[in-house]
């Protein structure tokens, strides 16, 4: 049996590329006392990750040069010297890009046995759909009749995020960078309206015609000038749940744009940054009301799989070339 | 007896000048039934006054071409045919840059009898004071031991808030334009520390000493550069209430600077601004609670008094040239 890792090989200054990673063989460890040998099953790549290649101290300290990659994964129990964890049964967690691993099962989470496809926990039922849930709820406050844009719609959370706001009530106007994109959100997840930031058409008016009565909460995924655009568009005590800035992460310094202060101001705007982490104590009650939305087809597992782990750094890479609906998941 | 008026004369592009007013004369108007005749006293001049100068609509509607320029004024009852009011009391509230004016006394407040000084109600105990208040208490709530920085500290809006920020146990650190107005607050006000942003220093530097333990709460009535800056020392959970950008209001189009996101997601910053207005339900306990700490001289009266209703204009055109310590004021 032979074991892969992929290893972060250098920081990249903007785009990452193919240069930043490579693929090592390696031996299968041997399991002490305690341990589980956990087999990679499904693989999450996420945007954020882009924040931890380069050498700065945030709310989750950087990759480091040499060391493997990492991010949330599902994986097997394929071997158990720890009571606590049988043979079988599947976990999902923080670990490394490899394809078999050595584990005490610290900061870990049990998944319970057939309630829901196990690639759930790295979409709807894991940080992806909670995030969505927190952000809107918590921040964005939707209430019933007010209308909810949503930057980066076909994405992970932002898909999550619109299906939450139509069962609150709202109407929802997502934007995607795709017609494709746009249509499967209105055709298949009932938007009230989509837009395709890239069709060259003019976004303020568009905007303006999916929002007639304007953006009373906003959830950004992306940033940058789509989000300028967007906050001509603001009612009075607009809510901005800040999620993601998609737009920036490659650019090697920060980028300018204009100075939104006086908007802010005038209308009374809150923008707030989260981390979904910061909402750990209500997990389960988050997970618990997904789920049964999932049951009852009001949210759905969205996801574009990738086969293969050498296949895991062009997985991440796609995200910022828009090749996503929904959850990238890398099945190995 | 003349009556004179300011009148608005030319939108200004950038930065207004004396030639964007005219003063005008004009006849003391005859009481109608229910009417009374007010005396100016106090005139207000605030940055605010230069958005309503601009023809868009806000929260305030625009000031009109060849129409009398309006702010908050403490008036005198000098002859009444209203029963509500009585001659010699004095009201405050929205009038013209008149000397006289008619009122039926819709939108004003009475002023209690020697409870106060007259001209405290267009400071402290008028929309300075309630602004400082609630923008700090309801949007900053800064906890004991926590670090508040206050931009345009010397201002009538930031030295309320730096003196509120003390009374709530807070390290407070200023910013302000000259080395006079950074002696002043650290010697008359008791600020922990401040930091004059025009002395050619390293400001990042300045306020990392400053703010050892970063800020917590960063009361921001000027934007821009400043404000840049500021985003490098914010704690995780940073509340910034938006109240002004000062540095932005005589730009003719929105200027451009960092985006400032990754740094409002990473850190769960709170960024939110407001107008005085909305918490008007709650301005009487708010001003009985400014009235008290003024009394105990916990929140002092800090004023630039100019003299003569012609300077109107030249007090208001001081504010952008940092020429007010506290509130800027003219008596008439």
């Amino acid at each position: 049996m032979k074991n892969k890792s992929i290893i972060f090989t250098k920081r990249p200054k903007d785009f990452p590329t193919n240069e930043n990673f490579s693929v090592q063989d390696d031996i299968v460890p041997v399991l002490n006392d305690n341990q589980i040998l956990l087999k990679t099953v499904y693989v999450s790549v996420d945007p954020y990750l882009r924040g931890r290649m380069n050498n700065v101290k945030s709310y989750i300290p950087p990759f480091e040069v040499g060391e493997p990659m990492k991010s949330t994964i599902v994986a097997e129990v394929i071997e158990s010297k720890n009571k606590n964890y049988s043979v079988g049964s599947h976990l999902y967690g923080m670990l490394d890009w490899k394809t078999f691993q050595v584990s005490d099962g610290t900061g870990l989470f049990p998944i319970p046995k057939d309630l829901a496809p196990l690639s759930s926990y790295l979409g709807v039922l894991g940080v992806t759909g909670l995030t969505a849930y927190f952000g809107l709820l918590e921040i964005g406050k939707p209430k019933e009749n007010e209308t909810l844009l949503v930057s980066g719609a076909a994405g992970a959370v932002g898909i999550t995020v619109s299906q939450i706001g139509k069962i609150k009530g709202c109407r929802v106007v997502g934007i995607a960078g795709s017609d494709e994109k746009v249509d499967r959100l209105k055709n298949k997840f009932g938007l009230d309206a989509a837009i395709n930031y890239k069709n060259n058409k003019n976004l303020l008016n568009e905007l303006k015609t999916a929002c007639p009565n304007g953006v009373d909460v906003y959830f950004d995924n992306v940033g940058g000038e789509v989000s300028d655009t967007v906050f001509y568009l603001t009612n009075n005590f607009c809510r901005i749940p800040v999620c993601g800035a998609i737009s920036q992460y490659n650019q090697p310094t920060l980028p300018v744009g204009p100075r939104n202060n006086p908007f802010i101001i005038s209308r009374r705007i809150k923008m707030q940054g989260f981390i979904v982490f910061d909402y750990s104590d209500k997990y389960l009650e988050a997970q618990m009301q997904l789920a049964s939305w999932m049951k009852e087809g009001k949210v759905t597992l969205e996801e574009t799989i990738i086969e293969g782990f050498e296949n895991i750094p062009d997985a991440f890479l796609g995200l910022f070339n828009g090749k996503n609906f929904g959850k990238m998941i890398v099945k190995i």
